[in-house]
């Protein structure tokens, strides 16, 4: 019983957040325990633990928090509350349930000795300024007729963003901008309720359709954001399947890490990308008890690309659902856009691009991607059978009381998807001029996290410095980078993540690659060499590290240039790129 | 010791869900445990739970989930891992990090006998489809020319809907519509980013300016939708708030359950509008322990509204934070749209509207509300102290990890807010068609959930029978009113949740009245003499129940006609309202 306990500390939440010292003194005599821990908080916590409670209790140690049955600590505090209770009636609004009598409350409150709210956010905040975390956002405004330019606070002062996720520029497509307008002057502006009451309009299970057909899977579901789709399904599926463990990739976002705990189903880490981890962490369970992998394909803070197929092969082996975040590709990889499992069997997908085709697409049993990225809107998805959406669908709180998307912006999404299942031009421009940055700054030994993807994530590695060097861009050079900090990235792995557009051209490059130096100079940041020289820092200058070779290979760019220019009618006017890397 | 596992056993979440006779067993020997449990999944989850699972082990338990260092009952499931492990290694797919050999998984693969996901999806699904909860969507498309009609899936078939939450037509409004089209061709269909990057415009600013201004708050936070506003912000605040405990109202929505649930926080349920229940439970924890209670002002599906004053008095007393959700109230009460908090101090705000002018809306701390009922659009917000305003945009990973509104969903929202700010005439207009339909209503004896807002419950109380009151009024009457059946509401009280709007004519009003009258006697419905005759139920024919005065006074009602259509200059063609009931 004593390691049952032991065990219940050691997973227990409070308890592991509060130093080792607190947690000795739970051995010590009462006395000890009552002035020691009497002002940091932990008592009152242990007393409403059902683990704790009783056995501080049965240790005959007061724990002032005044649960029914328990003894009170300072009686002074009960008699404050007695002598307000139960005597005048409390001055009613309209209220048609039954109130008796409750406390009247013009006697002087005893507001001095509540809980300091404001001063414990103010101290909350202070932590977030001491370790340099707090965020600044940025005044940004991004103009549809300039892209990728935007206006900053002040509308004459123009800018280059460098760091969107609306990676192909999709927001500013005419197609998707004239349906919303079109679909605004039809629908109106939202859709006035959840999909279960008066929200569900023929759109949304059009753009469902579209999606399931888009990812090779039976049916597909909706929400208001793929944080929300991530969530809400993984928190639902897991909890359902009886005994579900969740085998969870150590970088993977933070709403699937919420989605996983929300479940209160057991997660299981592995290691980034390392499928022999993976699998050995498999091995540990039967086969017949449910798991789930959760993993991405392009992880966005580092571009690293997951191992789809191995994955797919471990689930199959171990009886494991594979549940895939394809967020930072859909639109972006595979010929009709589906993403990087798309992308995987590129020829066979362009010969036969619809479901049961043989490809790895088919394999992936849940598909999440958003519509508020490459898609250039806002929205998330998830694409399964049909049973698992249906589940979900009526299960997922948070699917069904919220409301759903507007009419507008599922018509901009459809059209966006539908519009990308046909151009690869776009994705294409991008990759070619994601390509072409790459290079340049490998030229001047700027640091880059290698990666197969379009991130360009340039390591700075130290957070005051990484916030510098985003303020000079934006400032200096009018370039705008967001410094991405803790608890995004890991202390010590600091960067500018830059994501190059099919609009940026070459003139903005250079740009860019000359204010990278002049910072890099100016504030003394590490070179490639320099992270070598140190063994290396999140995949940069690490020894005898393999080169990296892109998703998207020289041959299908060069194959789908042709294809892209002529399968689509872009009215966009974004900038031819200038060359291949 | 007993005492405290006995406590866990409660406490546990897949403990507390078993039948006790499960449990029971737990006392037998290790082979009876074995034998029983073996099949009903709970030895597996037993095993791996921290108290349990030792325990288990201790008494020489075999628990099959071949936990590290745990027994394995079924050796031949190892056998056929491990036959795969570690020889030949997998196809690579695009790879940086180092990954030596894993299993290769050309050999049979034993899917036999991995979980069944589908069967296990489809005996949920069995569940919904027995208990009657199963929810059919409706293919509703409002049309915004001919507020309150949409089409069907037939775009040709035409409906009058009667259960939109676009309470005031605010979806239809040009200033909205107008706004958001012009900023669509300005600044693009989507955010492009997170509020940290890219993703935070002027407008987004503007935004929660207003809303901190419309609440007498310092500052807001604008979210996805107020699902996540909820979500996001009691699960943060009540998770960092040391030893916290939350209040909720019995009633409460379920994105606040889920907060409350997601925070880790000890919650304590009062009864739905009961102070004095309130006050009791608050009674028995220490003034200076953390506390937050959690309530609403108008509850969607009984339309009865919480007590704000009296609720605020004791927060004071007893040191807890008041967190209020005006989600179907902002928009539709108070001088400005403010909710009922501001409704509350009706002459007041109109002399002084802004914050500190010594009204109840200054009391509250947390309020929050929504973009997507009254205001037409979609999104949800907080409005609070700047310091917890900044400490959840600071911590809440549910705003902080996802792609921001979009600007033209941001301005349209903005539009709204500015233009229900300055109109009282929709809100009006709006509470005149509900106390005329509640008037005829009664006078045919259908029953209505009295309360004193504007939402019009008419109780049904049986799952199936709602639901085709609801399919007839839909295919025999060109009406649309959802049937709300459970979880949303409790077994026995379902209902045809009606929302009038200032769109609704009073021939579209006869015609609803007529056809419920005639499914009442088809289907032979209960009447309210019927309910009172069984002792009442959810409010309706309650022996000795007082009348309700409804939130907005007739007095109000006749000084904001003139003002309302003085204010501001609606070029919506909305309905004149015919007559005050």
């Amino acid at each position: 019983m004593e390691r049952a306990v032991s065990h219940a500390l050691k997973s227990c939440p409070f308890m592991s957040r509060t130093p080792s010292q607190g947690l000795r003194l739970l051995k010590s005599t009462p006395k000890a325990i009552e002035g020691n821990l009497a002002s940091t908080g932990l008592l009152s916590k242990a007393a409403i633990c059902p683990i704790m409670g009783p056995v501080l209790s049965a240790r005959g140690v007061h724990t002032s928090t005044g649960q029914r049955n328990s003894p009170v600590a300072n009686p002074e505090q009960v008699e404050v509350v007695d002598s307000h209770t139960a005597s005048k009636p409390l001055a009613t609004q309209q209220q048609t349930e039954s109130k008796t009598r409750a406390a009247e409350s013009q006697a002087p409150l005893p507001a001095a000795r509540s809980f300091n709210y404001e001063n414990f956010y103010r101290t909350e905040l202070d932590k977030k300024h001491r370790d340099k975390s707090y965020r600044y956002f940025n005044n940004i405004n991004r103009l549809a007729k300039e892209f990728p330019r935007a206006h900053t606070g002040n509308v004459t002062n123009r800018v280059t963003v460098w760091c969107s996720n609306d990676y192909l520029g999709q927001g500013r497509n005419p197609c998707v901008v004239g349906t919303m307008k079109q679909t605004l002057d039809r629908y109106g502006a939202g859709a006035g309720g959840t999909r279960n009451i008066a929200g569900n309009a023929d759109l949304h299970l059009r753009l469902e359709s579209e999606l399931a057909d888009l990812h090779h899977k039976e049916a597909a579901l909706v929400f208001s954001s793929c944080y929300v789709a991530n969530d809400a399904t993984l928190s639902t599926l897991a909890a359902k399947l009886p005994g579900c463990i969740i085998f969870s990739d150590a970088l993977n976002h933070a709403s699937m890490i919420q989605g996983i705990r929300h479940s209160g189903a057991r997660k299981v880490i592995f290691k980034h990308n390392d499928v022999v981890d993976l699998e050995k962490k498999l091995q540990q369970y039967p086969i017949d008890t449910p798991k789930i992998i959760a993993f991405e394909s392009v992880y966005s803070m580092s571009g690293t690309v997951g191992h789809i197929q191995d994955i797919c092969q471990l689930a199959k082996k171990y009886g494991a659902l594979t549940f895939l975040d394809e967020v930072h590709a859909v639109g972006m990889y595979g010929p009709r856009g589906a993403g990087v499992a798309e992308h995987l069997d590129y020829q066979r997908n362009i010969s036969h691009p619809h479901a049961n085709n043989g490809s790895i697409l088919d394999e992936i049993d849940i598909v999440t991607g958003t519509l508020g990225k490459a898609y250039g809107v806002v929205g998330g998805y998830i694409a399964a059978s049909s049973s698992l959406v249906d589940m979900i669908r009526s299960y997922a709180p948070g699917f069904i009381f919220t409301t759903s998307l507007p009419p507008a912006v599922v018509a901009g999404s459809l059209a966006s998807v539908q519009y990308l299942k046909m151009s690869s031009k776009e994705r294409v421009m991008q990759q070619i001029n994601t390509r072409l940055l790459k290079a340049r700054l490998a030229e001047l030994h700027i640091p880059v996290v290698p990666n197969p993807s379009h991130i360009v994530p340039v390591l700075v590695g130290d957070a005051e410095l990484c916030k510098r060097a985003s303020d000079s861009l934006l400032t200096d050079h009018d370039i705008y980078v967001q410094a991405i900090n803790y608890p995004t990235v890991p202390h010590g792995q600091e960067r500018l993540r830059i994501t190059p557009t099919p609009g940026h051209t070459s003139a903005m490059t250079d740009k860019l690659v000359v204010a990278l130096a002049t910072i890099w100079k100016q504030y003394k940041l590490r070179y490639t060499q320099d992270w070598a020289a140190v063994g290396g820092c999140a995949g940069v200058g690490v020894p005898d590290s393999k080169e990296v070779q892109p998703i998207w290979s020289e041959e299908q760019l060069l194959h789908e240039i042709p294809n892209g220019l002529n399968r689509c009618h872009c009215e966009t006017d974004q900038a031819v790129p200038h060359a291949l890397s």
